[in-house]
């Protein structure tokens, strides 16, 4: 990690970013604390948009208006568009629209006639570059999908990299893009990430805290009508032993009654981090009159969508290594190699799960039915409950169908959950708003499994178990693969 | 602003912490992001003891063991000494023991014969010198203050001055002082502070979360035993229109029951990073099996202790300005001055409210009766309720009988809140502890009002109204007082 860091450290430096620049030997330490990892972010301080126009000048602009038949929903009359202005396509900002859920809806968006910029500082690349893994599917360059997008559908995404964490970089995209939404994925995303040691759980509460908190100040000082789509997790609520409700539950007691945030038991420091986020919102909707819409997502599983499924070079990532794989895009890649599905424990634990296809949908469902100003609404983003046990039992019975023998081992749990407990989580809301999911047992086998096998070759069969420890976590920087 | 922090950097580089050493000119800027305030605060990252002794040798001890006679309740059998031990008085380690509350807890601790060390990056009084306020009181500096203490009562207080964000310091005073016990109080804990732009909003929540965090790492990596007693605020629950549990609530939804965290509804980025708090506390307590208590104190008023009152140079602080002081306080140097009482709106605002001799007695409760292993306890530390208009009518009442005319006026809210509301809160567990109130309608009169008429020449009338707004908050650093 220590070498990966100075790497960092001469990439910025060769930018020139000369207000940030540190002497190199400073990157050459192993990162004591927060600091030093956070400074590490300010190599990708740099503004790029398509067409290579600097942003400073404020020239940056999508080059091709999306075909007006496909013009979404306009946002509601709330917002700041009055009444004379012709009808404009909503502009939305895909913060973290290089990541796995984030390009797909980048690209959804777009072809449904949205003006989309992407905000992504890349640092996901560099995650895997780090832990030494890589997406079962081999992914090109944003440059290059960009470029592929365009030249398929005529249609323009622009692209600002740069860290959120950065607010001067923030505030010139936002005033660059004006945006009437943005969508918030750009935090890092996993749990056993923010597990692997006090350096990485530091850093995701930091980089994933003060990003949304200078997402929302940006907002209150820019764009007070932009609507937040942010994205949060089921795993924020943990497993309580009642109904899980959609952000919020009416409580009686002692003869009184009020509704109040849902409880939250997160079980890591990442899924703490949404947590912190989703309060820290709430706030700002209260203070400021911020209109945001908090999308607590279940387990994404899938990787093919109508438009990253229209040429090789805008295919979507698809992680399947114990630090960034979930559990059944993982199964279904051991399934295709003949490795074991390793279910952690006892294998009761239930959450919720969507397809990715569901995800682009309920995402677009939020924006084009956007939050009053002042409210936060909370919707549960998933569409159907399993257990552990149970994903595994149906990849082994799509595996009989291709003529897979399916084996299942359990593996000592390296997180610290319950493994047999209550779970019922309502999702109404979305589907409400017209949601309509795909069903996984539709899916499993050509969507997933035959898609797994397709790249069976590119597995890194070392990189299936998992590395992390819930107990184990130290305080020395850990490189899990030296 | 700017100004300062160049001044902190001119600090440090002359504390020859050469590993941190950043050029001069990077202090010159003004601080466009969270990196450039947690830089600054590296020139406090030194390492002072008592007696002058560099901690990297390990050799900082107290040199005065306090009188047995006077020793602590031992913690339960369930700590690390074993019965062959002889018993030693418990170490206690304060974080913050420079500031309001943790001065007169460090004092009180040491007076009871615990063996304490305080921990502290003064950047309390740092604040002071960048907003242009002061104490009401004069205080010492910490080392005169720690001085007189020896020679009032021959009890050492060993001192370590540095940023518990900065990790390898945290680690080398766990390493060298051994805690049985952290008291928490090191964190910014003005709300409006957190409110004033958007750099000391980030700041607050970096500040907090991350020094928190970093405490949880050091108990778990060095002292897993040791016992976190963590100051909170009652500020976290917000004003729900149910009662007011202690941290948690037994919840019965569509026919099945949980015991779960109240919910937290707070209202500035102060009280949010406590929430933050919280939330990681939890759950560092079940996955790492951390024993912790988390201290949920309402407003504390006053300044006199049994400790703090034995001799000048040991004065507490006394903050009455619009950015640090809290209602009752301002209240008592308003009537001194001849101010009219400044109540924020309607001034049904209503919160709970301790006497500062009831914290150090409730911080030591607490401690002589730990929490278990993998146990998160919720005290609410306050010990009784008044609205903002309570609170003016008995100030006002005590002034006339010391001959005093108090006016009140009503200005406008600068925070967003509920100025009428339902207000409950249970307050049992510290009493069932032994806690034996100070109550407000005695010491009124005596320990607040004639203590601040006492110092009213040092009143800057300036400092009393409002200067933060909850709404106006904005992107742009800001000094209060130029």
């Amino acid at each position: 990690m220590a070498h990966l860091l100075s790497t960092s450290y001469s990439i910025k430096l060769s930018s020139g970013c000369k207000r940030y620049s540190k002497p190199l030997n400073q990157g050459l330490e192993a990162f004591p604390t927060s600091f030093t990892l956070q400074a590490s972010k300010y190599p990708f301080r740099s503004l790029v948009s398509q067409g290579q126009k600097p942003l400073r000048n404020y020239t940056v602009r999508a080059t091709t208006l999306p075909i007006s038949k496909e013009a979404p929903l306009q946002p509601s009359s709330d917002t700041h568009q009055t009444s004379n202005e012709p009808s404009k396509p909503q502009r939305v900002m895909v913060i973290g629209g290089d990541g796995y859920c984030g390009w797909a809806t980048a690209l959804h968006l777009s072809k449904r006639g949205y003006e989309v910029a992407i905000v992504d500082s890349l640092i996901r690349r560099l995650f895997d570059h780090q832990l030494g893994v890589d997406s079962l599917t081999p992914i090109s360059s944003i440059q290059n999908r960009l470029h592929r997008w365009k030249s398929l559908t005529g249609k323009s995404i622009e692209l600002y990299i740069g860290d959120i964490c950065d607010f001067e970089f923030l505030s010139e995209t936002f005033q660059s893009f004006e945006p009437d939404t943005v969508v918030h994925f750009g935090e890092q995303r996993s749990a056993p990430y923010s597990m692997i040691d006090r350096s990485r759980a530091v850093f995701t509460q930091n980089n994933n805290v003060i990003g949304t908190l200078n997402v929302l100040f940006a907002i209150k000082e820019f764009r007070e009508q932009c609507h937040l789509v942010k994205l949060g997790t089921m795993g924020e609520y943990g497993t309580p032993n009642i109904d899980i409700e959609e952000g919020y539950i009416t409580i009686t007691h002692n003869g009184r009654t009020d509704t109040l945030p849902y409880p939250k038991q997160a079980s890591s420091f990442y899924h703490l981090s949404k947590v912190h986020d989703s309060n820290n919102i709430a706030f700002t909707c209260k203070a400021w009159g911020i209109r945001a819409t908090d999308l607590n997502q279940g387990v994404v599983y899938g990787v093919r969508t109508d438009e990253t499924e229209m040429h090789e070079e805008l295919c979507n990532r698809f992680d399947y290594d114990g630090v960034f794989g979930t559990a059944l895009n993982r199964f279904c890649v051991q399934a295709a190699v003949g490795h074991p599905l390793t279910v952690y424990g006892k294998g009761g634990q239930t959450r919720g799960y969507l397809d990715i296809r569901d995800t682009v949908q309920c995402v677009e469902l939020a924006i084009a039915n956007p939050a009053q100003p002042g409210e936060l609404r909370v919707f549960n983003q998933f569409t159907e409950q399993f257990s552990v046990n149970e994903l595994a039992t149906l990849v082994t019975k799509a595996g009989e169908k291709l003529g897979i023998n399916v084996q299942t081992i359990s593996v000592p749990n390296p997180r610290v959950e319950e493994e047999e407990h209550y779970y019922n989580a309502k999702h109404t809301k979305l589907v409400e708003l017209g949601l309509e999911p795909h069903l996984l047992s539709d899916s499993l086998q050509d969507s997933l499994l035959n898609f797994t096998i397709k790249y069976k070759d590119r597995v890194d069969t070392k990189q299936i178990m998992p590395s992390v420890s819930w107990r184990k976590i130290g305080v020395k920087p850990r490189t899990i693969r030296a």
